[in-house]
């Protein structure tokens, strides 16, 4: 739990007040309270104020909002401001700034916006933090540290070649080593000195085609990538033990962003307290894929609640339509984010800033000033509902049957990957299976791929590419043991280093799959294949469309469920089933159409006992939450209509009206409903 | 007046004879007058010519063609040559060299690839004007002095940003207000030294996204592209003051590009004796586009004939395909440029060039060398109808009643924003506005933000973002005095330093408008609502569609005359009127289809008398220049067919015939009629 | 005759065991035997490998990989492994790295990654070709040495700028001439200095619009081209003399790429032994690119036997969609080159490789490692076919009645020329021609603008913008003697510098057409015009769409034979001939639709007797080489189903059943046929 203090969900956002004058400061506090928040979030970009020159550090302004704020009863999320150093920094030690991946020599500016393997920074930035701690301590409203804001940037620099190195020597040990993991003998590469090792970049690794990074060679680009998010997790880190050391009982956070490619959250999530991310959905993105961000984000921590850190009230500024969240949105996408476990709702921003890029993104108080908007008053319901929850559902947590196994190393070498096809996206295929499951309502997990599999009957693994050491024995135990295994096409093919497993596709998986693939088809965008289902399986029978990568293979074991139905491979398999001990694993050979993934998924969980909490008609979601023995089902109706719920025999107590629910429940459009029982 | 001692309409062009053998020059005389030409400019680039060395000048070349053109009586636009320094000048002092937006050094070559701040360039290029003044300043076809050629790079280098902090520094006095110019608390970007001030680029904060420059920090930005227009302004200045204080009779230009988005042309034309400008359309360019640009360049300078300084009598090259002009055209589009207030009609180029990149751009002398061409009989016959107009158009004026605000300082606000929608572009917005007006054939001035209104009867300012000190005062006086102000959505939002006016949208405008706008919704691409009128008014009745933006406003005095059709703000205003003092101000909520405007513009205007001189057919432009008791209407038929014109009670003399026009008026397909008359 | 010692058709291609360990090797040539493989190229990329260090080479593992080789009586293509410079070399010669179009300095990695006009490449490389020289040549199966791999990339470093100047020197003189043949008067580019000679970059006159390399200046731009061209060609040939100074024997080439613009590859090859190339058409390049890229290589030696270097079995991996060659196709695809000339059929890659960028293309061994796979088995089929044929076709040539004209210069400047239209594509002029004649199955010479003409009745040179010196007039000598040339639209404009031949279009070759081009119009894509055909010409008669460009021209000699159909234009000539001496010249004024292409090559072929040696379906390549009194028909069914040929009254031997062939033959889908008889 958050803090067992204050056990409330969360509700405030980012905080801004030294871009306004103090006469401001009261207003803030009148009308934040007017909303029902509780938690600010400061001083996240203040660094050049708090640190004037490189010896004067100036709380004062600092020591009188946080004052204000805490009699005015409001936690304070506090943020350690080191996402953008000042000016006077950039200038004084110009390897601050960054070299970007073309060679560029950054110039000061933006944010986030330096080298994170500068001594200079981490010394300033380490020094800040601490700073604050120190002063902060015991100040009474302490809730949550925040760590710098959103990392996440590459650099290319001198000084980042040499720490490089310094990895790659630390994770390899010798030249011989290096030149075996990464292939150094293809295109001549062989090394005989460390220094000899450059890091991949578009001066000589790497290019862009159509937006997609391409490289050479794979086994550094992935390494890179990895020393990359390694090294700002180094920054996050020093600042962490910091603080830890100052404030041991306070957790500790940095905001993340879902599924955001340049960092390994999952390696990121051990080194934080609390996992908290900002939420910034366009009005066009499936619900399905927001719910999957969340459910990731609560993977992280093996299923621990999180905190929603940024949300915006009504719109943002930087996509290319930013659209208004229309009226019961925000407040819906709030009780989405709990209902799949966060323990906060929060904005970006409080109040709106009044110049520079981030001025027409969405704020609980607009520029008018006053609380007579639409948007004000929406946050101020919400505000009310929330606190009238209560502690009733801090730290319950999600008790699902099914998993998705994600992976950053396996996103970061399926698109390196230099063939057989531009069009395969990890993500994509990943909110694929992820949707048809959502649309069922069938409650997943977002696992890492060293999660625990125990408490799953079902473990999905789209195009599981690389499989690291150990995976395959932990998937092969897991099936032994009753459980069912589905995979996809283009897995089981590398190892961590993206060396392929020799001896033939899918490699390590191969007696698990009890399956042999021998070639892998790429089809142009407008060509397809078919899936026809040899027996009928549940609604699952007939045919369907498939494409973009055919797998051509051989039985080795397993039985199959459906074959191709055209082009020179007609009459092979295309879907497999492996009887492996007590459970079973799933081949699915191409890339079919979503109807073929809700038929079979269906024909899987249909026969275990995995579906949903109840019957609800198209877009209403449903999650539950437990906490000891009680059960809370979240209904959230994503329809511009209302719909009604059959309870059936069930008898709920409903937590926002305080009223019983029972036979039939009717939602608003756009509405939500909390259904509580013992269990 | 241009040239009270040759007062006839300029007709000639760009003349490179260094690039072409002496045996050449006296053809083209003959040529020349074989095709009226009278004005001559050169030498554009031929600076590596007339100073083949720090110390060396040659004008011995210079001499010999100017006393060609003197012999054959043909006047000299003489042209200063510093628009591409010599390459010997680039090596031995390479600082002269830019440095591009994405920080990449510049090597010789091109041209206008010098850094506007570059002291070499200044002290060489006021040097080499200095010396042609002194030389030619008692030459006798003298006309006109073209200073450079068409200015607008923006460069990058050390040099540059050290006059940037120069020109802050100028402008705002103390880092403080620096600080809060530009919001600078803001993503930590607080200065404590002048010298923490970097030039915005792609290093720091700008970037580029499907070709729109954007930036985080909108007042560093704007300031920058001001200081950078202001940095070409100086060079250009300097050549200017060398000129003028040896010729300060001769009238002094530089020739502009129309709606050329890097430079401020309403600051440029204050140090201009007359605006000149180069036209090249493509053919599928609409007629009112060109209309607006010659009607901007008339604007620049209050209303006072322009010259056009470039067309191309064909074809360009540069273009991505470069059909030929139709037979006809090149007259029609001449006269258009008269029409709309030009007193010269010269051409990009009198002979082709042989070599290099412009060598597929027309000229009236094709490779072929001789005058058996389509081009040079339309040319030839082109200057014998401007000649026999003699000096009666010379110096006469338009006389509108109506007016559209143009802003540079606004376009650039505009397109900088970060939200709400990419898809608003200030200069089509302000594009179908004058579309609008020009398909009635109503006369309307482009006018500045600074312009006297009191000559108009309606002033249109699509798009208002920024509202500078003073206009808000200016316009409340124009409607308190009669006058119809009509403005639209995403006006009245931030000062001159993007910094939004608090308190409500449209701030300054807020009183004048009677409104306040709480929201703005950004439609997706494909997404529209509708634009309900309440009341018939004039032909404007019924629904008509909208999209990009939509306005979610509350009536604070307006009356609204439309409502939303559609989604939750359906029924809220989308058109309102204020009266307000003697006039009316509108507010236009969303982006509307064409017809809408049509209808809307038309009932204003039909309330006035600001209509079209004549009734006139579709794609038939008609247009007035006045001079003393004079009145003269072109009509322009821009269709590929003949059309009768009725002139109802009216007697005209038809200038180019000599004829006398009564009753009906027939005209040839892309055909051209000058209506005399005395009012 | 490659090897007369080893007169078969060499089967075999990449072979880089140094990627695997030795014990792999040894199953590797049991395998290649099963293949029936009888050459190997290695090692490619070793130079690492091969050379540890500056003082050290190591070629003992090379020694034994050699006998291992020899002892399996598979002949070797020596590569001297120069594509890929070490890291050592790179970090202690860094001069050796390029800079790029835009200024950046490259770093180690990737291949080609070199300056062509470092010293220290260039010595270290021909050291290395010197080394392998002295070492293997004795060596039995020493069959070609294979230099480097796939030249092509640009530097603009400054080491290049001065060896540009260099080159400038040596082939104008003087500075004058430079400033002439460049018209550098032109933007005022006039140099007093040979070191103010910039490189051509994208910081100075070049730049990318849409994928296309525009330019400021044609003429510098061409010439750094030919240089850089040239400056590879030196690498290339330093190697190749070190090599024939040791085995002036063994003949030596270096791998083509088909139509690869950056290098002038008739300048090339006669510094070539023999030629050889990759061929990688994707799964849907029309069948005659290909065809037109194999008589192009053959073309580059007048006709010579040449050598497919690589192709793959099955997949590609850097296309965008890797599609399997579907079962017969690699077969088909692989006669396919020997139907056009080559006498060798090669692969990328014997054994995939498992790490890096290529791991994902196809090879005779899979992943898998064994031999039961549908591709080894394919591969193994056709092993045993070639072998069978023994030396049947060896040095064997075609004879060609008809030719196209290719040029490297004129391509340059074709698409470097600013205006008339950007949708003007060489190549694609260049393949219409060609797939027309294809489609008729006549056979097709690609020669250069130098070939002799004197064996053909008919030559094409579609989109003949430059005219080299001594061009037009072996055209008009060859038109004079009973010739038919083709040419069209925007041919004959400039000479070899990219200057107008002045006095009218199409300049130099306006005697032979008999025409004069006034103007040309560019169309916007959806624009046509038509071309209508006066009189009926065999099938040629109405109307055919055109567009792109219409020359407008007048007859000075020609008649016309068609006229346009619309604009300004209409019935003026869009074909024209010329009877000239005993032939005929014609001038095609637009591009037009493909059907007009094709029923005018009938009339004009159909006048000769230059038709198919057999009648034959759509989609049956046929072509035929000969060898002293030996008539080889390839017949290749590029269908999906079996066709019947009719064999008329021939009677024929079949190569590859070995059956005699008579009346109707059947062809299975994607089937072939070689016929062979005396003649």
């Amino acid at each position: 739990m958050l803090n067992p203090n204050f056990p409330v969900i969360y509700y405030g956002g980012d905080y801004n007040p030294d871009q306004w004058p103090e006469v401001i400061w009261k207003e803030d506090m009148r009308m934040f309270k007017a909303a029902g928040i509780n938690i600010v979030t400061l001083p996240v970009f203040s660094w050049a104020k708090l640190q004037p020159s490189e010896e004067v550090y100036d709380f004062e302004w600092l020591d009188k909002v946080m004052d204000l704020v805490a009699q005015n009863e409001i936690k304070v999320c506090l943020a350690t401001s080191t996402a953008a150093q000042p000016a006077w920094m950039s200038k004084k030690y110009p390897d601050i700034l960054p070299v970007d991946i073309n060679g560029h020599k950054r110039a000061h500016g933006g944010r986030v916006n330096f080298c994170p393997n500068s001594s200079v920074y981490r010394r300033f930035s380490t020094a800040l933090a601490k700073k604050l701690a120190e002063r902060y301590k015991d100040y009474p409203g302490l809730a949550v540290w925040h760590i710098a804001n959103e990392y996440g940037n590459y650099c290319y620099c001198e000084n980042c070649a040499a720490s490089f190195r310094a990895w790659v020597k630390q994770r390899y040990g010798t030249i011989e080593e290096v030149n075996r993991r990464w292939n150094m003998s293809f295109w001549g590469h062989t090394i005989y000195d460390w220094d000899e090792i450059v890091a991949p970049s578009h001066l000589n690794e790497m290019w862009l085609d159509n937006g997609r990074q391409c490289t050479n060679f794979q086994g550094i680009a992935l390494d890179y990538n990895r020393f990359m998010s390694d090294s700002s997790l180094q920054c996050y880190k020093a600042e962490y033990e910091a603080i830890k050391e100052i404030t041991p009982d306070i957790p500790v956070t940095t905001n993340l962003m879902g599924t955001f490619k340049p960092l390994d959250y999952f390696k990121w999530a051990r080194c934080m307290d609390v996992v908290s991310w900002d939420n910034y959905p366009s009005a066009v993105e499936p619900v399905s894929n927001v719910a999957m961000r969340h459910d990731l984000m609560r993977g992280l921590k093996d299923g621990q609640p999180f905190m929603l850190m940024e949300q915006t009230p009504s719109q943002q500024n930087w996509q290319q339509y930013n659209s208004l969240k229309r009226p019961g949105v925000m407040r819906l996408w709030s009780y989405q984010a709990v209902a799949h476990g966060a323990d906060s709702v929060m904005f970006f921003q409080l109040r709106r800033s009044f110049g520079a890029c981030e001025k027409y993104h969405g704020a609980v108080i607009a520029h008018a000033g006053h609380e007579n908007t639409r948007v004000f008053n929406e946050c101020a319901k919400l505000g009310a509902e929330l606190k009238a929850l209560g502690d009733k559902l801090i730290g319950s947590t999600a008790r699902s049957k099914a998993a998705i196994m994600f992976d950053w190393d396996n996103w970061w070498a399926v698109e390196f990957s230099s063939g057989p096809s531009i069009r395969l996206k990890y993500l994509e295929q990943v909110e694929k299976y992820y949707r048809c499951l959502h649309s069922m309502n069938i409650s997943i997990d977002m696992i890492g791929i060293e999660s625990d599999l125990s408490a799953y009957e079902v473990v999905i693994a789209p195009v599981l590419y690389m499989v690291k050491p150990g995976t395959a024995k932990r998937l092969e135990s897991f099936v032994e043991a009753g459980g069912v295994f589905i995979t996809t096409f283009f897995s089981g093919i590398v190892n961590e280093n993206d060396l392929v497993t020799l001896g033939g596709y899918p490699g390590e998986l191969r007696k698990l799959l009890g399956i042999w693939v021998e070639e892998i088809d790429a089809l142009f965008p407008e060509a397809k294949n078919s899936i026809v289902i040899k027996e009928e399986l549940g609604t699952m029978k007939g045919t369907y469309s498939c494409g973009m990568l055919c797998d051509l293979m051989h039985l080795e074991g397993a039985r199959e469920l459906a074959v191709y139905g055209s082009d020179f491979y007609a009459g092979r398999p295309a879907l497999t089933e492996n009887l492996y001990g007590d459970g079973r694993a799933y081949y699915i050979a191409s890339d079919p159409e979503e109807d073929f993934l809700k038929d079979f998924i269906g024909y899987i969980c249909g026969a275990g006992d995995i579906g949903a909490a109840l019957d609800v008609p198209e877009n209403v979601e449903l999650t539950q939450r437990f906490k000891e023995n009680k059960e809370f089902t979240f209904v959230l109706n994503h329809n511009d209509f209302a719909v009604d719920i059959n309870l059936g025999s069930g008898c709920f107590s409903e937590l926002i009206t305080g009223k019983t629910a029972q036979i039939m429940l009717s939602i608003e459009p756009k509405g939500v409903a909390i259904l509580e029982r013992e269990i």
